[in-house]
Order: C-alpha cells, then sequence, then structure tokens
C-alpha cells in the first residue's frame, strides 16, 4: 500500500514538474562529436562565382571545420572548439568578420561576437570592437574572466588589454573590396546585407558578393555543446548600430538541454524573434525536435516577417539542421559518424 | 460524408497547426486597458527606509502610473502609455534610470533603454548613451525612425540629433548620493546591484540604498501590448557593460500573442535565461497562463541560478504578474477593473 501511494506521489511530482533544463545524453553517444559551421547567408546567384572562388571558400571552411574537430576528436570542449573554428574563418579575409569585416558608414570596421557554453549557460560577448584581431577570443574572456556577458567599444578593448589581449592597428582590418563596397552603398545612399546579391555591381564585379557573419556549433566527447558568432556588421552601418550576433538569445544561444545555434542574416529580423532563443524553447517547450524547430522557426516565422538568413544548431546528440531563407548559406559539418559535408547553395 | 470528411481534415489541419503569434482578444475586453509598472527590485530590508522616504517613492509610482492611465483611458495606445510612465520615472531622481542613474566606474552616467511593440514585434533599443534626458524616447524614435533595433553610445547620440532629441549636458545626471553610492563601490572594489543593501552603508545612509531600474507593460482599449524598460545599469560598472534591459528577449519584449515584460535586477541573470522572452515562450508553447509563465521562469529557473530580480508583466487579456527573487520590488498597476495597487515589499 505504501509503496502503491509512493508510486501515485511519484507520478504526480513528474507531472507536476516543469521540464528540466539538464537532458542526460544517451549512453550510446558516450565518445561521439560533432560539429557545424557557417560563413553567411545570402541570396546568392549561384554563376556569380567563378569556380576557383567557390574553390576558395570550400577550402577556408573545410579548414575552419579541420580545426574544430580536430580538437574536439582530442577530447577538447565544445567552447574551444568553437573557439578555434571561428578564429579560423575570423583570420580569412573572404568572410564578413576579423579580418574581412565590412566598413561602416563612417569608415571604421566595428566588430561583433558571442559565445556561449551550453554546459552552464555561461557566455560572453563584445560589440563594437575595432582593435582585436579575434573578437571571438575576447567574447571568450569576457565569458570566463568577467562578472559580465556583453562588453562595448573601447569599454570592451580595454578589459581586453587588461586580460593580455593585443592591440592590433585598425589597419589590419583594410580590404579593397570591403572599401569598394561601402563607396558602393554610400553611393547607393543605403544599407544593405553585405550579403546580398547587388544588381549593379554584380554583373562586373562578382567578387563583391563574398560572404559574412561566421559562426559555429558544437557538440564534444563530454556531452557538451557551445555556440558562437563573430560578424562585422553590416555594409555602411551606422550610428553604433549592434545586431543580433553578439546578442544572447537572439543570433547565439546554447543550452545543453535544447540545443546550441549560430544565425546569420539581417541581424533586426532575428532581434525581433529571438530566433535562437526561439528554436531552443520551441524544442523545450513543445518537444519538436531540432530539425522541426529550426524549420518551424526560419522557415516560417522568420519568412512570414521577410527574414533573410539561416542558422546551424546541434542538439546533444549531434543532430545538425542548417535552414536559411535565402538562396545560399556557406556552410558545412562532420556529424556524429564523421561525415563531413560542405556546401554553398541549396541542397538540390 | 463530405461534410464528416472535411471536419476530420479541418480538425487534423488544426492539431497540426503551429501555435500562431496572433490571438484574438476577447470581445468583453474592448474598450478595456492595463498598466503595470517597477521601479527596480532588491533585497531590501523595510526598516531602512523612512515613512517619509516610502510615500516618496509612492508618490512617484503613482505620478507614472496616472501618465500612463490617463493617456490609456483617452485610446492613446500601449507604446504612448509605456513611453509617458517611464519618461515620468526617468525625471524622478529617485530611481536608477534617466535623471537618477548610478554611475560607471569611470564616473559617467551610461544609460540604456528598450521598447517594444507587442501588435508587430518592432522595436527599438539604445545603450550607453550620456547625453539624452529620456533614453525611453530615444529607444521609440530607433523603432520608428530607424532600420536598426540596438544603437550605441555617440553613434545613438548622433541619431537622436538626427531626430531633433536635444543633447544636454552630462552635469544634468549627476546626483550626490549617486556620486557616493559609486565613491563607496570604488572603495569595495566591487561592482554590486545598486539596489542591495550594503552592508556598511546600510546602517548610516538609509538613503543609499535607493531602487533601480524602471520599466511599464501595458495594455491598451485597441487590444495592444507593450512593454518598455530604462536604467543606468549597474553602479561601478566598467569596460562599457551593456545589461539585460536594451536587449529584446532579455529584459524586455512584447508580443501581442503571448505577453509583454520589462524586467530589473541583476543583468547578466536575465540575460543568460533570456527571461522575457522565455515567459513568452512558457505561454506560447507550454501554454501556461501568465502567472504561471512568470513563477515558472522568475521563481524557479531564475532563483536556481542566485538570480536576483524580478518582471512586470501583463497579456492581452489585461492579467498582469510581478514575481520577484528579492524582499522587495517597487511597483504599481492598475487592473482592468480600474483598481490600483501600489507596493514596495512582499505582499503580506
Amino acid at each position: 500500500m505504501k509503496t502503491l501511494l509512493s508510486l501515485i506521489l511519484l507520478f504526480l511530482f513528474c507531472a507536476c514538474e516543469t521540464p528540466e533544463r539538464k537532458s542526460p545524453q544517451s549512453e550510446n553517444m558516450k565518445g561521439k562529436f560533432a560539429i557545424a559551421i557557417h560563413g553567411g547567408a545570402g541570396n546568392l546567384v549561384k554563376m556569380k562565382l567563378t569556380p576557383e572562388e567557390e574553390e576558395s571558400y570550400k577550402q577556408a571552411l573545410d579548414a575552419a571545420l579541420n580545426k574544430g574537430s580536430s580538437i574536439l576528436a582530442n577530447g577538447g570542449t565544445s567552447v574551444e572548439a568553437v573557439e578555434a573554428a571561428i578564429t579560423s574563418l575570423e583570420d580569412c579575409p573572404l568572410f564578413n568578420a576579423g579580418k574581412g569585416a565590412v566598413f561602416t558608414h563612417d569608415g571604421h570596421n566595428d566588430l561583433d561576437a558571442a559565445i556561449m557554453n551550453g554546459e552552464n549557460l555561461e557566455c560572453g560577448a563584445v560589440a563594437g570592437v575595432r582593435r582585436i584581431k579575434n573578437p571571438i577570443s575576447l567574447a571568450r574572456k569576457v565569458m570566463e574572466k568577467s562578472e559580465f556577458i556583453l562588453l562595448q567599444s573601447e569599454g570592451a578593448e580595454e578589459f581586453a588589454k587588461e586580460q593580455g589581449i593585443e592591440w592590433i592597428d585598425t589597419s589590419y582590418f583594410f580590404t579593397q573590396h570591403r572599401w569598394e563596397q561601402l563607396q558602393e552603398a554610400i553611393e547607393d545612399d543605403k544599407t544593405e546585407l553585405d550579403h546580398s546579391e547587388k544588381k549593379k555591381a554584380s554583373v562586373d564585379k562578382p567578387r563583391e558578393e563574398k560572404f559574412g557573419t561566421v559562426g559555429c556549433v558544437a557538440l564534444d566527447v563530454h556531452g557538451n555543446i557551445a555556440a558562437g558568432t563573430s560578424t562585422g556588421g553590416l555594409t555602411n552601418k551606422r550610428y553604433g548600430r549592434i545586431g543580433d550576433s553578439p546578442l544572447i538569445g537572439s543570433g547565439t544561444y546554447a543550452d545543453n538541454a535544447t540545443c546550441a545555434v549560430s544565425c546569420t542574416g539581417k541581424g533586426e529580423d532575428f532581434i525581433r524573434l529571438n530566433v535562437a532563443h526561439d528554436i531552443a524553447s520551441m524544442m523545450r517547450y513543445a518537444e519538436l525536435d531540432i530539425q522541426s524547430a529550426c524549420d518551424s522557426v526560419v522557415m516560417k516565422k522568420l519568412k512570414d516577417i521577410k527574414g533573410r538568413g539561416g542558422c546551424i544548431a546541434i542538439d546533444q546528440q549531434g543532430n545538425i539542421a542548417m535552414p536559411f531563407t535565402t538562396t545560399g548559406m556557406f556552410r558545412g559539418s562532420v556529424g556524429i559518424n564523421g561525415e563531413k559535408k560542405i556546401a554553398l547553395y541549396e541542397d538540390k
């Protein structure tokens, strides 16, 4: 009788409980890892990139994937893998982050980045930094060494210096094609997604359609997931505009109980919908799987508000989703079975 | 037979549909409005404020409530009411927003604010502005006149000037007690919640326990809800730290389909959990009512990570929730039945 009563009480207790954050990883996942990266989404016309240019992007994505997965294969953490993969993309002039960042209206390169650890919900982010070679590494320092989460501009740079992160000369971020993009954008007198196909320029200067924001999500062999995003934002952006990338819940989110997400696209659309946290919420509260949650948020809700962009997401079982509303998203992944995929345009 | 089949199909269609954003307001709500405000949460000891001081706070809350509700009573929008109520609190030196903002480590007053319209998910926010008397009004300008959502520092001030918002001399924000709070905080060599009871100062200087961040949520007679938050952040904050108030989904969120939320407390805890958007998500996906969603997020999840603070929330039916994990939260509301409530400490 007592046992029966206990069982009833236990049942009632479980039924009343709010869904918990910690979902234990299944036993058969032991020792397995997975990783996904993106190098931006945009409305691309396939033919605008030469085969050589496509190859350069694929090689850069491949190099970043290799950096991240070799860390994971050696038992490193998802946070370490995310930082390494993004650093690799930041150092490559092809992407709109770090070295290849776009210019603001005033001719600066204002860099944003965020990182989040799904194991404990710790996170760090920086916005509007100009003298930091790898903003993702500074975001990680904020996460690990600061009581704050989001630091901006000179303040963030001051923190960097105190943490031993070297300032670089701002001329490091000068690239001719980004400068030309700015001049064109100013001429057009409008802010534009650096990813978007430009009617005027696209015919003569295919190089100017190069891609944007970079990000990474990873699952490590310890069963923890993490997410990170880094960007130069929008070409010709003004007024100290901050996009979704450094905003926890909008462009970047990670929670072992649901998923790790990194977004790319027109940041304002992602802020309005809290895309990264909304995907996590649909998994937790509506009990959708990661693909359904991503499709519901990106392919339906984001599309409904004419939002442009996409995201990469991973869960604790190593399931990966990579939805986008644009015609292309530069992306790559290594699944738990070791299979590597790299793609630029829509899947056939 | 055909009718039966149609009914079955209709049922299946409804059952499969993702919960929609637009939840129509019930007919009997026509012409009704409601509003709630907060002036910050903190760990207060009731006896530390003199009866006269308590009265001053209550009067300030009452004045702000009256400004908001008279707009709503006259058919104004929830956005207008939120702006008016918050402006009233910003202009009062008692609260940590606008005139009464706390000092940063470097002796500045860095103001943050956000506003969001639940009707269309439009939103605007500013961070780190120093020369704007009413940051909530600038946030509204960003929402209505800019293609961006979050603007920071000098950039945000430049936008303000272009929009005809006057710059004021930074000396406007100097208040003796906030300056003394900074000196004490520097002495303690730690950043502190300006709301928290301070062991040393609380005995001699009860005035130094004055409260923080201000916010407002409102439902207008058109059935639309809105939320806004304004703050000076943390006393002695450094490195251009941005808290949760101007971050859409963390400290501020509004969506007609769920609720409008404004948070107050240690911002980093609210960012980590995406408190405002999480409450909305529990309502949408777990189908909780507003009180249960607030209790689940604030009184359980936030408490679990030792988060300090609270929030105010309202839904399209005018239901109001005001949970907080601290011993007090300065708050007031006018319900759809016209009943006004103002309180400082925990309900008895």
